[in-house]
C-alpha cells in the first residue's frame, strides 16, 4: 500500500517569498512547481528544482492561467486552444531546468483557476491533456475523483492519479471545497488519521457529515498555511506507522 | 560556398502584429523566434514553429530581457545568474513547442539589448553560453565578429555563427550600427550585392568609408521595415546568382 | 438633436501599433483612451491625449481587467472590490496626463470582457460606478440600453450616455452583438443610415430582423477595422446632412 | 527643531505580503507607497492609502522602474520621456485612490534604481521633476544631498527634501551605500543616536570614519527588515527625547 504526497512549491516571486519549501520537502514526494504564470520566476524555478533534487523529491508542473495580480485564482475564459499553448509554454521553461540539473519532470498538476476549471469542463480537461501529452507520453496528470481530467484522461489513453487533500473538506463525489481552510477541519492528527484512512480505507467524511468513496493515489498538502510543515509531518509518520509507504506517484500507478 | 539568413520572427503579441513572418519564410534558413519576454507568446510561439516547420527553415530562440514595454531593447543591470535563468526559461518554453512539432532547436540569438551586451560585455555573454551549454551541447549562438561571445564561446567549446547584419552598417571591427536603418544604407540591390561580398569577399564598406574583414556565416535580415520581404527575396536571389548557397547554419559551421 | 461619437483610441502598446487614432480623430468626439491594463502605455497615453486635444476631441478613461495577452477581451471573475480598485487605477494614470495637458476627463467606458460584464452582472455594474462616484460626481459612463450599468447608474444618481454601435448588431432589447464584425452588416453608406436612423428614430433593426427601440446618446465607432476611418467619416456627414450635430456627450446629456 | 521620518510602503503584491505597514505606521511622518511597477496592486494601494490616513501619516508617491519581477532595482537605460511617462502614470494612479479617500500627495521618492540613477544623473533627475511639476507646483521630491536632484530642483524651483537614512552608511558627500543593511552599523539605539545627531549637528560618520556634513529634513526607515518596527520606534523616541519634533515633512520646508 502506497500513496504519494504531493504540495505546490517555488510559489516566491522576485523578493517576494511565500511558502516554506525547505520545511515541506523532507516529508513530500512530489512537488509542483510553479511556472511563472501565477507564481515563480526562472531563478525560483531553478532553486526550486535544485531543492526538490537535493531531497529526491519527484519534479512536476504547476502551470496557470497568466494572472500573477490574481494568484492564478481568477477564473477566465481562454480558449482551449490558448489554454492548451499556455500549458505548454509553463511546461517546457519548466522542462529546461529539470534538464540543466539531469532530473526528468513526471507530474503535472494546474493551478487555481486552471485546476478547477479543468476538474469541471470538458474541454478545459482536453486542452490541458492534449497539450502534455503531446509533448510527452509519459506524464502524470494529477485530478479529483469523479472530475472531467479523470473521464477525458481515460478515453484519450493520458495517466491519471488521483487527488484528495489533506487540509481540505471533500464533497460525497470527491471534489474538494476550497475555500475552507484546513484549521477548520481540526487538528494535525485528526487530519493525518484522515488521509490514513482515505489512503487505506478509500473513505472520507465528507462536508455534510457523509462517507464518500475516495482514492487517494496522491495526497496534497497546501504549502502556505503556518502549520503546514508539522502537518506534512505529522500525515507522513501516520501513514507510515500504520503501513503505507510515502512514494513518488510514478511508482505507484 | 554557404551562408544562413536569419531573420527575427513571432514577435506580434497577443492582438499585435509585427514583422511579415509569412513573407519572410521563403527566403531565409533560420528563423529566431521571440519568446515571451520582449515579444511573441504561447501561440504566437506555436504558429510561428508551426509557420517555420512548412517552409522547412531552422527554428532558434531568440531571449532578451524581460521588458515587452521597451520591446527588449533597453539595457538593464541583471545579475549573470538572473540572465541565465532568463535565458533557460524562455528557451525551454520554446524548445517545448518544438518537441510538439517535431522539430529541434538548433540555434540562439539573444535579442536586442541582450544581444549588444553579450556582444560587449563578457560575463553577459559567459552567462548566456553557460546557459544554453548546460541544456544543449550543439546549440549554436550567433554572435557579431569580434564580439565577446565569440572569444567566450570559443574558450568553452560552444559553437558561434558569425553574423552580419544586410540592413545595417558595420563598423571597422565588425560591429554593427543598430540605430541606421537599411533604407539609409542604399537600396535592396546595393544592400544584396553587399551581402555577397561580405559572404564571398570577407569585406564590407564599415560607416567609416573603410573597408573591413568580416566572416559572414549567417546575415540577418531585420523583418519588421516595410520592405524586408523585397529584400530578403533580392539577397536571396543575388546570393544564389553568385554561387552562394543558402543554407541553415548548421550544414555550414 | 445631436449625437456623440466615441472611438476607442490609444490601443497600441510599445513597439506595436493599433488603430488609425489620427485618421478617426476628425470625425469624432469623445476619444476612449486605453489605460495599460488591455493596451496602451503611459507613453502612448501621454500622445494620445495630446492627439485629442489638438483635435478638441473629449478625453474618457477605457480601463480593462489587467490582461493584454488577451486584450481585455476574457472574462476574469474578480471581485467586485478588485474590479473597483482597477478603474480606480487606471482613471487615475489617465487623469494626470489629462491634468499635465489641461484638459479634463468627461468620461469612462470599460472595455472588453468589463464592458460586456457591466452591461449584464448588476455587482460589476455597481464596482465601476462606485469607482466613479467616488472621485468624480460629473463623470459620464457609456452603457448599451437596457443594461445594469443603465439601471443602476439611474439608482446611484451616476450619469450615463445610452450608447448604440455603428458597426455591430443589436439585438431586440438593444444590447450588441460583439462577435459579428461591421463589414458583414453591410457598406458604410448603410452602416451610416442605420446611425442616422438609430439617432433620428431611436430604432435599429436587430439581428433578428425585426425592429428594436434604442436610445443612441453616443454611438461607438471601431477605430481597428480597415475601414473605420471612411466609416466614421460617412457617419460623421450623414448625420449633418440629416441635420443631426455631432457633438461631445457633455454638451447632450 | 523638526525632522521628518519617511518609510516605503505598499509594497507587497497580490498574494505577496512584503514589509510591516501597520507596525511602521505609528512611528513615521511620511509614507512612501509603491504604485504598481515594482511592487503595490491597485488593492494594496487602496488599503495602504487608508492605512495612512488613519495614522494621519502624510501620502507620497513611490514609482519605479517597470520591472515587478526585478523589485524595480535594476537600472534601466529608458528615455527621458519614458521616465516623465513612467512617473506621471503612478502618481496618478495614486492620486486617484488618494482623492477617493480626501487626503492629498504631497511627496514623491523615486524608488531603487530609479533613485538612484536620478541622484547621479541630471537628465533622470529632470525627467522626474518636469513630471511631477507640470501636474502639482507644490509637491516635494526627496533626495539625497548633493544629489542631481537636488541642484536640478533648485534650478527648476521644485521643492526638494534632502534626505538621510537610518539604517544605512553615509559616503562623505552625503550619498548612502545601498548594500550595506541597516544591521551591520550597530544596534537600535546607535543608529538612533546616529540619526538625532545628523538632525541636530548636521554631521554624520561616513563609511571611512571621517565626519560629514549632511542636512537631514527627511530620515528614510527601510520598512521591509525584521527589526524595523523597533528601530522606527526608538528612533522616534530619541528624536523627541532630545527636542527634536518629528513632523511632516510639509511642516518642515
Amino acid at each position: 500500500m502506497k500513496v504519494d504526497l504531493n504540495c505546490d512549491m517555488g510559489e516566491s516571486f522576485g523578493m517576494y517569498e511565500l511558502g516554506n519549501d525547505e520545511g515541506m520537502m523532507p516529508y513530500i514526494t512530489s512537488a509542483n512547481i510553479a511556472c511563472g504564470y501565477h507564481a515563480g520566476d526562472p531563478t525560483i524555478m531553478r532553486k526550486t528544482i535544485e531543492l526538490a533534487k537535493e531531497h529526491n523529491v519527484q519534479i512536476g508542473a504547476h502551470p496557470s492561467f497568466p494572472d500573477l495580480m490574481g494568484f492564478g485564482r481568477r477564473h477566465m475564459n481562454c480558449t482551449a486552444s490558448e489554454i492548451k499553448d499556455y500549458v505548454l509554454y509553463q511546461l517546457g521553461a519548466l522542462r529546461e531546468f529539470a534538464r540543466a540539473n539531469g532530473v526528468p519532470i513526471a507530474h503535472c498538476k494546474p493551478h487555481g483557476a486552471l485546476y478547477m476549471m479543468a476538474m469541471e469542463d470538458e474541454k478545459v480537461a482536453k486542452a490541458i491533456l492534449e497539450g502534455i501529452a503531446k509533448t510527452d507520453d509519459n506524464m502524470i496528470v494529477f485530478a479529483m475523483n469523479n472530475s472531467a481530467v479523470v473521464e477525458v484522461g481515460e478515453k484519450m489513453g493520458v495517466r491519471v492519479a488521483k487527488e484528495t487533500y489533506s487540509d481540505r473538506e471533500h464533497t460525497e463525489t470527491g471534489s474538494i471545497i476550497m475555500t475552507r481552510k484546513g484549521s477548520e477541519i481540526g487538528d494535525y492528527d485528526s487530519m493525518a488519521d484522515r488521509v490514513v484512512r482515505m489512503v487505506k480505507e478509500g473513505k472520507v467524511t465528507a462536508h455534510t457529515g457523509n462517507d464518500a468513496d475516495v482514492i487517494a493515489e496522491t495526497v496534497c498538502i497546501h504549502g502556505d498555511t503556518p502549520g503546514a510543515v508539522k502537518l506534512a509531518k505529522t500525515v507522513h509518520e501516520k501513514l507510515t506507522h500504520n503501513g503505507v509507504e510515502v512514494a513518488p506517484i510514478q511508482n505507484i500507478l
